[in-house]
């Protein structure tokens, strides 16, 4: 079946909304945050712990996985949930912005990017079309329409061309998309520009998707450039779609998304932070390597409720850190996913109790003392 | 508590032994592999997953702790257990084998080894009381006394002055050795030599440990002068005590050291085969890069219950070792581990049933097809 997005209680004070996603795979709350599974895993995570930090949908990449191990290989595996045990709802990008990113010696056409793969070099060609066909294969809940995805900042002219090509994009993605049980969502870009993402707001919502993201953003623009991005367009989104933002996984980018309006996050920071030793706390984020954590043996959030702060202390994970142990980094994965999968719970009962807006102070005021 | 070693079923036509070794945390069936937590965390597991897959007695490096994170941390944290959280027995080596292997620039002396740190490259000194005093702190339940480990082959001069030097060592140890609750294991020692493994395995025996090691093993020799490594020295130590083989994981081995008397195994082997990729099966070792696993979508062993092969598949794991990522290593890590704690847990069944040797016969014999 499609996603089916419910509006249940709208915030008194601001545009934050609470609702609910019915999935294939259940029906689970919004704003959610979507822990990032690049190549079909959430690094160093299994799907055990996934569920153990409360994950709903989770995400993974399109064009990592058309060129490892290639859609057809997930497709005989009956799928990305049976390829990679996930018994929950899988989005999947649309492999727009790793070609963007990732691959070299781009060339966009009006058919779509030619690029040399970013593994062995070879000479590929994605299209909006392969991009949908790639997905309804990989078989996920969600699909994301192929769009051009702009570095920032670029100008008014070349992302009014942009905006025009990934409209004729989305429309012949959804044209060629065939697949019952999965969502296709569509894109809204347009840079800083209002004028442009309100076109591109109006002009997607048209075409009529079972779910609109806001993309564009996390790509070098500043933080009150990211907040007009998004204010810009979301006015003209349908009150009864989930609303996506893109790679966007700072807690406080969090709360300014949820105050406007946005259902799903999702960021690869919580995972690439602990890669770094790095974890998120109610204080901020610390730095497990300082010396100062040598001797301290308590948990890296003592409220917290996952694994790594239940049976591990600070001393220990910096000890693994440090001696580049890869259980380190899990742990510190696991803690970083849950603090952001708890903010968004956190965040939907405030909504429900039209206290979003206290949390949302509360939670920035305490949060920024150690990190600006 | 010290340890104490129960022989309950000697095997009618071999030396197999089935017994009890009552620890700090409970009593363990023998014989038993022990998984190795090198630097207090055994590669990529956590020790949820140690005790899902039955682990008895893990080891850890007294080499690698004392460089890092140190002793006297892992002392505040409580000791070793609280430290890496394992509610279960450690053993403890004696960092005598990592001195020999790993550190640059030896000099062996009556009153030790001088060495340089192979992290930094700092000057340091290992004594057969140093390595005491360090394990005492790490507070294991089994410590190892401090040997010389010699490269094989080495002249029969050579061995001989190192077993007297080692024999040396272990007195020194002992009487410094400070920690009621900690087991020290005393390693017999001698090559290939038959009158030094006598000589060395009495003498030994004399001091009165609290179990015995075969040392020396797994250093580049071949199979059959380890298999008489072990029985030059296993008649003269005694039947109450444990006997542990260092460094031996290849499952065809540990038949023929059980079936020579031994009651405990240790190996990095498991996990590093998983590094890069191998995994063990009834059939013998497979390695998932092979191409004929990318569309192999069954377990690696239908009949295994580890949490690899009850929820992924060879296509997958597959996916992930090619990819880099690092569950790939976990998941096999914990194949390898529970097939040889699997293995142990057979022999036992048939050490108890007097049908020790038909079951080496029939796993030999299988597992022999695909490796020889």
């Amino acid at each position: 079946m499609k996603i089916k997005y419910t509006l249940l209680h709208k915030d008194k004070n601001s545009n934050a909304r609470y609702g609910t996603l019915q999935t294939n795979y259940g029906t689970f709350e919004t704003p959610m945050f979507m822990p990032v599974g690049t190549q079909a895993t959430v690094k160093t995570l299994d799907t055990r712990e996934l569920k153990e930090i409360n994950s709903a949908v989770i995400l993974s990449n399109t064009y990592h996985l058309w060129l490892r191990p290639g859609e057809d290989i997930v497709d005989k595996a009956g799928g990305l949930h049976k390829f990679m045990n996930y018994n929950g709802p899988i989005l999947t990008d649309s492999g727009g912005f790793q070609v963007f990113s990732l691959a070299k010696s781009k060339d966009i056409t009006e058919e779509g990017v030619k690029f040399k793969s970013h593994l062995n070099g070879e000479n590929l060609l994605l299209t909006p079309e392969k991009s949908i066909q790639i997905q309804n294969k990989l078989d996920s809940d969600i699909a994301m329409s192929f769009d051009e995805c702009p570095p920032y900042p670029v100008t008014y002219e070349y992302m009014k061309k942009s905006v025009e090509r990934t409209l004729r994009w989305a429309k012949r993605g959804k044209a060629v998309h065939n697949n019952e049980r999965q969502s296709l969502f569509g894109i809204v870009q347009g840079g800083e520009f209002q004028d442009l993402r309100e076109y591109s707001a109006k002009e997607t919502v048209k075409l009529d998707f079972d779910g609109y993201s806001i993309g564009g953003t996390s790509v070098g623009e500043d933080k009150e450039t990211m907040m007009k991005m998004i204010d810009y367009g979301i006015k003209y989104l349908p009150t009864d779609k989930p609303r996506y933002l893109m790679g966007v996984g700072e807690p406080t980018d969090i709360f300014e998304g949820v105050l406007r309006g946005i259902d799903m996050f999702d960021c690869v920071l919580p995972t690439r932070l602990a890669r770094h030793g790095h974890a998120f706390t109610l204080d901020g984020k610390i730095n497990l390597k300082n010396a100062k954590y040598k001797e301290d043996f308590t948990p890296i959030d003592n409220e917290c409720d996952c694994e790594c702060c239940k049976h591990y202390t600070k001393a220990y994970v910096r000890h693994l850190i440090i001696a580049n142990e890869t259980l380190g980094q899990r742990l510190l994965s696991i803690h970083n996913l849950r603090f952001l999968i708890k903010i968004t719970e956190n965040i939907r009962e405030s909504i429900k109790n039209d206290t979003f807006l206290e949390y949302k102070k509360e939670f920035i005021d305490r949060y920024r003392k150690l990190n600006n």
